[in-house]
């Protein structure tokens, strides 16, 4: 039996936005009422940077409604922040918990909200200050270890599927002029945004055609042998490429060094991943290529949100609440899949000393021997994450009699 | 009473894709189906250039759940075609009409496209042979002259408003590092795509704050001003751009001549507008910028295929094939906006030689005074086109008693 610990519960959000971030934070507030050893439900403005200048809102007197609401906002409700502790800073932090006689500390981000929870958490433990302190995961890029997956990643892959399978049809139908499409996505270290583009694919021949990842050092001359032989194949072709791509030196492609060119215009550029590589298409394939770079809407769109999703983002902010009444301090909420088919999704508690020092790349399983597509297991893998995606038709080339 | 004419119909689809073109093609062919006098429908695939080809198939012997699904198929299903007309191919395009007895020629796409038909449908008159050509309006442009609006239009500013909402919320809540974002949309001419981004704001802070199209000059002293004047008074600010802004020399903003620049970090960069743009925000007021350029994306998002523009491209498809069949020749089937409230539109018939020949600007009631918005007068026209947005919640700043 859990000692119980009586006190107010504070709650905030870090990093980059998603489509489902606020479904965690319901989760963390409603259930969070159902308890009434918690007595007041804080939200840091802005996360640990708000809080740090006592920017703090009361959630447990909000409207219901708008709570509830929270489930089909994209973004953080509560504002962001990218803060990079200072030692001063836990010290603090844990001043103003005392002072507000904070005793459940929720934090909602990626590794490094992982880290700041663990640093608090640790010092209270020091100073003998009873506070439980919970992680969150949230993340598109899904590169947190030791889960099976983060929220966010199912919708922005449902983003990017949907994204590619329409850029393919447009691609395919227009190819006659604009012959190649790059797809930019985000994933500065790993390529897990990137691969969520394949779940697109529908037939043989469909988009995307060829897919490149930060896990494998991209190489210019394998890369356009690889989109002729697309294109002399099909006529056009669509590649969904990261946009933190590296050569074989370690230098991202669009590093200043390198990334001055002459399109086939003439036009000196220097732009995005994409972008250069639509040059280099131009000027050793003599193809014209365009590209799409849909940056941050990619993260947050609420129209691609993921029902499974948004769901998962719900529970681990409810089973943190859970878990810390029921004694547990120190933890990251994970993700654990249960099953695949049907596919059944539970939580788990991981140290967060262990997440935040960690990083997942695309294992190597995941990606193909060519380096250029992701493998049958990553569709497996990511699949039940998005759930279902529109389906189109075909015309059927039926020849005229005469 | 019109004339009896028997024959076979074909359809063509030009131009850029949408969201919504296959719904026109689905109009054609479903009301097509309906006249006797039509005695088979065919599709030339990839517009005037396969047709030139006669790369040709039968329409009329798809299966029926194919051609119902074309509804909800985004890009164009036939494939499209961006061709400009050469003197012989119209004396060709009829010699392949008169070998497969098309006396029913529907050409759907933007003023290229009505420029074809005009010219073919003439060439058939001064020769005797009974064809009967009609245009079906296509562009998410929004530039032909003489309708109310295009179908594709509707939908590309549904996706630009929920785009917009969305990444509004996202710079919102992390304005805190990334405090500028800018969205750069489609329109080379005109700024329609550009001014769709207003239907994102529900409220007077919210975004868009910056709206800027290419009908008015771009002055970058007074864009600074603007943006400066937005960050002081939000902490963040949330700019829209059409990709073919112009300074008053008539230069794009990225000519080559201009737009080689040391963005904050001193790397040299020519890119798109909002490339650009962000490197004077980072160069003059030394704040951070962001951009996402959604390129193509945005004009055939299935998810963001607004209702109203489906149905309407279904109803100009549909009205082309019944004013043919009634006799009509040489007309494009346009869109006439009976009221407002309730919205109600129907077609009319504009003269292909008038549409082929004219560019449909932003008009000045459209624009708001500082040159940097758009009017009311402009959402009471657009809003209908869309639909209904998603509607999100804001958490109230309710103060902690202690």
């Amino acid at each position: 039996m859990a000692k119980k610990l009586k006190g107010n519960l504070i709650v905030g959000q870090s990093g980059g936005p998603t489509a489902v971030i606020n479904n965690s934070l319901c989760g963390v507030i409603q259930e969070a009422q159902k308890h009434s050893d918690i007595e007041n439900i804080y939200g840091m403005l802005h996360g640990i940077q708000g809080l740090l200048e006592e920017n703090i809102i009361d959630l447990g007197r909000q409207k219901p409604e708008i709570i509830e609401g929270l489930r089909s906002t994209p973004s953080a409700a509560l504002g962001s922040c990218r803060y990079k502790l200072k030692d001063e800073d836990c010290e603090k932090i844990l001043d103003i918990f005392k002072k507000y006689n904070v005793r459940y500390f929720i934090y909602n981000g990626g590794n490094d909200s992982m880290d700041t929870a663990h640093k608090v958490g640790e010092l209270a433990k020091s100073e003998g200050y009873e506070l439980r302190c919970m992680g969150v995961p949230k993340t598109v890029d899904n590169d947190l270890a030791f889960t099976d997956h983060c929220p966010g990643y199912g919708s922005v892959s449902k983003f990017n599927a949907i994204a590619t399978r329409d850029a393919g049809r447009d691609t395919e139908a227009i190819g006659i002029v604009d012959k190649v499409k790059i797809i930019e996505t985000m994933g500065r270290n790993t390529g897990w945004i990137t691969a969520s583009t394949a779940l697109a694919k529908d037939s043989e021949d469909s988009a995307p055609h060829l897919i490149y990842l930060p896990e494998r050092v991209f190489d210019e001359e394998k890369f356009l042998a690889d989109v002729e032989s697309v294109y002399s194949r099909l006529g056009y072709a669509l590649i969904t490429v990261c946009e933190g791509l590296k050569d074989k030196d370690g230098k991202y492609l669009t590093a200043s060094d390198r990334a001055i060119y002459a399109d086939a215009f003439g036009h000196k550029q220097l732009g995005g991943v994409a972008d250069y590589l639509c040059s280099i298409i131009a000027d050793n394939l003599k193809i014209k290529a365009r590209f799409d770079k849909p940056g941050t809407i990619q993260r947050m769109s609420s129209l691609c949100a993921s029902k499974t999703d948004a769901e998962e983002a719900y529970m681990v902010g409810q089973a943190a609440v859970e878990n810390a009444i029921e004694g547990a301090s120190g933890y990251m909420v994970s993700l654990v899949r249960e099953s695949n088919d049907p596919y059944k999704c539970t939580t788990g508690l991981v140290p967060l000393e262990k997440v935040a020092n960690a990083e997942k790349p695309v294992p190597d399983e995941f990606i193909n021997e060519a380096g250029n597509f992701v493998t049958g297991a990553y569709i497996e893998y990511a699949k039940p994450l998005i759930g279902e995606l529109p389906e189109y038709v075909r015309l059927e080339k039926i020849a005229v009699k005469r």
